[in-house]
């Protein structure tokens, strides 16, 4: 791939491809790894991110990213905005005391959970994933921050795929770098 | 957690806790995360991994980070080395054509997969990972690399746990921020 430079949205948007038949049968997949080919691109994104953040919302405590696409943004926005980064993972992943909550994919059902400790009473959070469909997967992240006490400020997506309307399962604003 | 300031590699350690019993009854697991609690550790292990490799390597053209904790910290150091991010994941996860490799983990066989338009002919690769023990993950990631093209100048880990010599399985030099 050309470490072509990155003007606007547009450019980011077309680095994007999409894969018949992922994970199953039927299902096209917006893949979103090529974008990280391409650093300026990875920075034009944390930056929309950061400076939506910065702009509209008080001081972030806590960053929650998703397994695993959420992990590959969450800990760079938690860095940009001086805050900590907690992973929400798949059952049986996390070391220590754990809260979990059950939840409804697009193609079963799973289990997520925090570590008790991860996030305080009363903290601001933001919980960040790759991509937003149904929203069950931020709704469930949703739950296990409030369970430990913590408020959703806003759900912050790389892509939302609006005909799902998602943005009605989750208790806070959604954020989207881009639409489909 | 109290965000407190990190001077010294020392502080970045002493924030580090070992959960008995974990993954399975007889093993202590060292968590890693109470170190994303505080943007401050992070930032100071990413310099430490960003200044070693500048001193002492050619511009490296790909960030190779295993799933899942090399997640958390393989795109920062990618964007800070301005190279692209190559996840190598667990087996079905990437859409697109892929390439595998079978390995031996510690408690089983697992298989780990990156696209195969990932890396180019003669690009400089590191490989990060959160952590090292027998160095089998950080082998098969090695040989992914070479599958494609690309040729490892350093395999980076945030921890060594320094008995198993893991560095002899591998086929570059190994730079680890925490040794035990």
């Amino acid at each position: 791939m050309k470490m072509s430079d990155i003007k606007d949205i547009q450019d980011v948007r077309n680095l994007m491809r999409t894969v018949p038949d992922f994970p199953i049968k039927g299902i096209p997949f917006l893949d979103i790894l090529p974008i990280f080919q391409n650093p300026k691109a990875v920075d034009f994104i944390i930056n929309c991110i950061v400076d939506h953040i910065n702009s509209t919302k008080e001081k972030i405590d806590v960053v929650v990213g998703l397994e695993a696409r959420g992990f590959l943004f969450g800990p760079i926005v938690a860095l940009r905005l001086n805050a900590a980064f907690v992973p929400a993972r798949k059952k049986g992943k996390l070391p220590g005391n754990t809260i979990n909550v059950e939840y409804q994919k697009e193609y079963g059902v799973d289990i997520f959970e925090m570590q008790e400790d991860a996030i305080k009473q009363d903290q601001n959070v933001i919980v960040i994933d790759d991509l937003m469909a149904t929203g069950g997967t931020a709704e469930a992240a949703g739950k296990l921050v409030k369970k430990l006490g913590g408020k959703v400020l806003e759900y912050v997506f790389l892509v939302e795929l609006a005909v799902f309307d998602g943005y009605k399962k989750v208790d806070a604003p959604v954020y989207s770098v881009l639409k489909y």
